[in-house]
């Protein structure tokens, strides 16, 4: 699958900073915001960049290495979390509807029968991926396919209107595959250092996660190529966020990258195409601490360090103000001129 | 004057803290976003707050050390930038106006007649401070009088019904005031490590507020009683904002801290009445290097840290989405009982 995306166009920023600077505050002194709104103006190609209908999909699998025990909780928590998105009672959900973010649920390979319900997108791939400590965790037919679903997705909320997309994910085990995603494509994000204790393994439990992902390495192998090591270890949820983060940034969409799971799919979509990595906003750093790796190995700063460590998007639900303010503060803030107000001596 | 503030009962907290416990998450997986619902749960003694009519007060007010050339900008820059605030044009109108906060400016003793004006309160003591290098800012009764109308100004809001309060401040040379009542009030607060670049000095100009600062302290001493400190170098709005903190955490409000010259006040604040801690929400690390030793000194950890040094209260305006996603989320979120979903292993 090819994937067209341009970084954005450089011409414009000097007028930009321009924009910025003549604000009425000192030089600077919106600090990390300046550089969002220079981003985001670059983004868009504009000094007058706008938010449009600002959306979270929250991409939900399931994952055959969750029955052999990388988690600390059962597989059925995938689909009972996905009918909690759907009753509204999940955080995602509450901060969602709090920075009036539009929310889709996605299920992207759960193992589980919804049937047709309002508010949840099927585009399952499988029941679950194959246990990957046995065997590749899907099939590069799949794996292309969950890319393409993600794809669709991405260009069909733009379609819709919405410039500016963050992405969730919701599946037991998955913190699993993206340890061996980063390990696969992070240089020096050896295994103890990428795996972490998830939603709350103990010191037992995180043992015997490492141990078990030490296996599925002996058998698969650290896999350079992105989408190889997506088809060995990766899950149908971060396959298909893969394609839409993609197809979003081929739409010029600013995307509200979360936590360590979202940025493994990131880490993917990156090795395929650079160029994505401008449209990102890097919400907050996850507790989690093969999180800090993959943005050193992004070269990025995260906006907030909150120790969340919850998944669904609720990173980039909880950053959300921050994009808005650094677009507002441009469009809205007087000049020193417009103002009358005088300038540095 | 007595300001009488009781810490918040700690019964609740068990309660509390189940509540928040039993939400569809992992255990502590909302990180820094439990510990600020558990504290403004207890701030309102339910297991159900609300932030009503959230509020922000900005103080403005001259100093006489701006003219003695502490500052990059002309005294001026305080009154345009009342009158910009006025107008809807500066950083804290967007932004509030975006969060969905009342805003109020107070004229604590600005130099410059505003007459009668709309969306501004006269509550000036003088117009503009002495220049505290020469002689005391303010006389005992002048400070006296300034903790009064803050006092007075944070009942009024709770009257109206607001239960939460961020505090901003405009001043020219109002970070020199900050500098010194820092050195005054925390330990090992060496001038050389408080003293910043305000808005924005060169080198030059940071040496040479350095040694005006030094002068200053030759004269009036380094000030270990509070409202000494505050009488010898503060500023109107510093006193001001000092007394309306105490008569916002009387009246159990939410307490929204910003950056280096609000958390001057909170010092001030703070020794006067230890029990004015628990209900301040500490917004942001500002950029200026003093604000890291002042908020060592009381022990406590800003929500973000986006190298702002603009003042206004736009940090505590910028902060305040995540407290409201902290309330929202212990009142809205489904337990797990309530949503089916499977508890851990």
């Amino acid at each position: 699958m090819n994937f067209t995306i341009r970084a954005p166009d450089q011409t414009i920023a000097p007028r930009l900073q321009q924009c910025i600077d003549t604000k009425t505050k000192p030089l600077g002194a919106l600090g990390r915001l300046e550089a969002l709104a220079l981003q985001i103006g670059l983004v868009q190609q504009t000094e007058a960049p706008v938010l449009n209908q600002p959306h979270i999909m929250v991409f939900a699998g399931d994952h055959g290495a969750a029955r052999a025990g990388v988690s600390a909780y059962p597989q059925d928590v995938t689909w009972q979390m996905v009918e909690n998105f759907l009753a509204g009672g999940a955080a995602i959900n509450v901060f969602s509807r709090q920075m009036g973010l539009g929310l889709t649920v996605i299920d992207a390979g759960v193992n589980h029968d919804f049937g047709k319900r309002p508010g949840l997108i099927d585009a399952k791939i499988a029941p679950g991926t194959d246990n990957f400590i046995e065997r590749p965790a899907m099939s590069a037919a799949q794996c292309e396919a969950a890319l393409g679903k993600g794809r669709d997705l991405a260009h069909a909320l733009a379609a819709n209107g919405c410039n500016c997309v963050g992405f969730g994910e919701m599946g037991i085990g998955n913190t699993a595959a993206a340890s061996l995603l980063t390990h696969c494509l992070v240089a020096g994000g050896e295994l103890a250092t990428v795996t972490g204790r998830g939603t709350g393994l103990d010191d037992a439990g995180l043992a015997r996660k490492q141990a078990l992902l030490k296996q599925a390495l002996t058998r698969g192998g650290r896999q350079r190529d992105p989408l190889v090591a997506l088809v060995q270890y990766g899950g149908f949820e971060i396959a298909m966020m893969v394609g839409a983060m993609l197809g979003a940034a081929e739409k010029r969409m600013v995307l509200l990258i979360d936590g360590f799971i979202v940025t493994s799919a990131l880490l993917v979509a990156h090795a395929v195409a650079p160029a994505v990595l401008p449209y990102c906003v890097f919400a907050h750093r996850s507790k989690e601490p093969g999180h800090t790796l993959q943005l050193e190995h992004l070269g990025v700063e995260p906006l907030m360090e909150l120790d969340l460590r919850l998944g669904e998007g609720t990173g980039a639900a909880l950053a959300y103000p921050l994009v808005q303010a650094a677009v507002n503060f441009l469009d809205e803030m007087a000049s020193f001129e417009s103002a009358g107000v005088s300038a540095q001596d």
